[in-house]
């Protein structure tokens, strides 16, 4: 199947507000009925009294029994970065590639997307849809001989099903230390066994869904945010967008080929290169209890600031079929942060301003991000050296918002971890003063930057955000 | 200035062969009065006679009094891919990111490259061509107060030149850690000042040199490797090659956009995700003195079985104007290597084949290597076990043999290191069962995969070494 076949089953089947459910209200309705009888009892407890997890010395480090899963680790970061030219923090080491998977699937003509109704304990509202399958190591290389998540075997078996992409892609740079996840999507022409808990969606309908709050999870948000609208090296093709007008519009042309672009691709690699090698941040492991401004205790693990996040212990208690309890620590976030793209018509063609991000546990120093991301927004702005471009989104003006939703981040390692999403359009020519870290990309450059695994996490987020509807709903 | 417009300005530097120089025996004329007048004298001494070097304790390693330039250090491997499930080697830590430029300006309507006639200790013939810079990080970030080479202003100070690449490229795995390098070309447009071991050269005369033995470095063909012969993005536009036939045509038109591609870029990125996914390679630091194997003594550092490579010093009196004398440690490798590109038209764009190729330097897991690279041939072609494909280049029959020259790696850090680099093409339709780990790469593909830093150094070498004559000289 060519790419350009494959990016008009991607447009089609985003078009598509109805399919095997007919219509959005019908996919509420569906995920509402499973919200109901979810059971699953998410109770705070004190670090010590985790099962199975402990302060294991040498160097002081949070740790799974058996050593499997993740630990919670110590690190000081320095760099010639940013505001603050060092700091201590804890960060989840949990050295695997996991597989985050979509199966699709042609039914009457449109690409159906499997989505999974998944629990987990970290979410304000624990329910959320999920891709089809969420997968650490141990699960697909089948280390121990545990039950493999459903659907697995379409992800690692070759034959199958078709791999439409397959990409390394890097995680939370400011919580994870060098995590990556392979972010793959996978077809297969006839049926497969269903279950309950899993749906077929148009990739309308679950962009249509993530301009809600909280449905849509994380890791299913960085799968879809993979998925091009059309192929970049391709002009527009006016047929395939028939009926798309205003910001969707402006949203497909900007995955297209087109001379319109502010700048060349080896402009921009350039600019992420020099940003690369004109920055660096040193991180180098530390004892828990080491950690300037953090207090380690057998309650939790917390900075005496109260800022930051804390890590907290939960035990979880889930009455499905197989009734199951464990215990496990997650990062608790008390205030929401922001992540905002700004965008703007260059030359007719919609330009994203992306910020070279720099975080302790990315894998390959600087990163493509938002405009703007920014933990506990409500303190953060009210202090001196707030992040640049931060007011206009908590104060847009006359500027047009575009996206505004509440998500989730990772709800098997986070804890009630809210951001706010944001995309707010400035009128075309209205001048901006740029500092050297920041530049503008259309979605097709974003996305090519994307596949080689230079995009961050927060802008990928808002990315799975940007469909072909004129406004929001 | 448009990426098309960049790509043309390359592609008519290439099919130049006069220049300033009005002729390539011009080129070499000069060369060989740089080399008569050369003064380089290179001794080997006992690695405890290196002034400033030595053994340094916990864990054992070779290091610079100062702690800078590189160390030698110890490693243990162990990897579930390859042959060898484990085993323990020497290798060179520099955790530095050097520049490696290219300065170019129009000269007559023609784009010219400054390439410097640089003396290095560690190759065979002492003289070759190299960049304009070869710029270690502490030169350019003046750490220390020492002079900065010549013309390095044009990289590091904005303004002064436009870039026309900037990109991150790993150096050779097997042998350095982690180890990466800017390569750039930038542009001037007015004249530069000159000195007399520079001078101007076309793409095309740069080119016809590679076809002969050790003349062009290591670092300008890395550089050299990158700068594209077409835009990718484009189809081929035959008025910019008339007259150019045969191999050098196929070359031109493997480097443009084609719909004749055997994989899209999407599933050449899954081909790779899967490999990085599927194997690992863990390597952990060991005092010099516990590799198994290996011999650390006041003369060299070398393997028990004579093979692989050693540690040795060398003493290096400079007889140039300011008369310099170092001493320093180099890896020398006895035997000499094959580097080889199987190529062949498939729906009649030439395609290479490329194999996934891990290394413990490398930074990322596995890259896209040649379809062989195999050190000391001659011992291991006599094995069992040698590479798959070995034996298509060591005795090519009736395929035909359309590069070979043997060239020299990088003369600062290897003592007489040479590898024979070949392309060779099987006839169309002629099929070869290729294990997994093998996938056909047109030119533009292998191009935009180097872009993202996910080509091995040794497949560039060979990438450099593609030009649009038909015959070799």
């Amino acid at each position: 199947m060519s790419t350009a076949a494959v990016c008009r089953a991607f447009l089609g089947s985003c078009r598509a507000m109805a399919g095997v459910f007919p219509s959005l209200d019908a996919v509420r309705d569906w995920f509402a009925a499973k919200d109901r009888c979810h059971r699953f009892e998410v109770r705070q407890v004190p670090l010590a009294g985790l099962d199975q997890w402990s302060y294991a010395p040498g160097p002081l480090r949070l740790v799974h029994r058996t050593g499997r899963f993740f630990s919670i680790e110590g690190i000081r970061v320095e760099t010639d970065f940013g505001p603050a030219p060092t700091w201590d923090q804890p960060i989840i080491n949990q050295p695997e590639v996991g597989i985050l998977g979509l199966l699709a699937r042609e039914i009457d003509g449109v690409l159906h997307f499997l989505m999974q109704a998944k629990m987990e304990p970290g979410n304000v509202n624990i329910l959320q849809l999920s891709p089809t399958v969420q997968a650490t190591h141990s699960n697909y290389s089948r280390v121990h001989q545990g039950s493999t998540p459903r659907y697995l075997e379409y992800f690692t078996e070759p034959g199958l099903a078709r791999v439409l992409l397959d990409q390394l892609q890097p995680e939370q740079g400011a919580r994870f230390l060098r995590k990556r996840n392979r972010n793959m999507v996978v077809a297969v022409d006839g049926p497969v066994p269903m279950h309950e808990d899993f749906c077929w969606l148009t990739l309308g309908q679950i962009k249509a869904l993530l301009a809600h709050d909280n449905i849509v999870n994380m890791d299913a948000r960085t799968v879809v945010s993979l998925i091009p609208l059309a192929d970049p090296d391709e002009p527009p093709n006016y047929g395939l967008v028939d009926g798309v007008t205003g910001f969707g519009l402006d949203i497909y042309l900007s995955f297209c080929r087109s001379d319109k672009e502010r700048h060349t691709m080896d402009r921009l690699m350039a600019w992420l290169t020099d940003g690369k090698a004109r920055h660096a941040m040193h991180v180098s492991p530390l004892p828990l209890d080491a950690l300037r401004g953090w207090m380690v205790t057998d309650t939790d693990i917390r900075h005496e600031s109260g800022l930051y996040f804390s890590v907290i212990g939960v035990d979880v208690a889930a009455k499905t079929r197989e009734s199951t309890r464990w215990s496990q620590p997650l990062l608790h976030h008390k205030g929401e942060g922001l992540v905002g793209f700004l965008c703007q018509r260059h030359g007719g063609v919609l330009h994203f301003l992306v910020r070279g991000s720099l975080e302790p546990g990315n894998r390959d120093g600087m990163e493509i991000g938002p405009t703007v991301a920014c933990s506990e927004v409500a303190a953060r702005s009210r202090r001196a050296g707030a992040p640049r471009f931060l007011k206009q989104f908590l104060d847009p003006g006359d500027l047009v918002v575009r996206y505004d939703a509440v998500q989730s981040e990772e709800g098997g390692r986070f804890h009630h971890f809210q951001n706010r999403y944001m995309v707010v359009e400035l009128p075309p020519g209205k001048h901006l003063d740029l500092p050297g870290h920041f530049i503008w990309m259309t979605l097709g450059q974003l996305w090519r930057m994307a596949r080689h695994g230079h995009v961050s996490i927060e802008a990928r987020n808002l990315m799975a955000c940007l469909g072909l509807l004129e406004t929001l709903p």
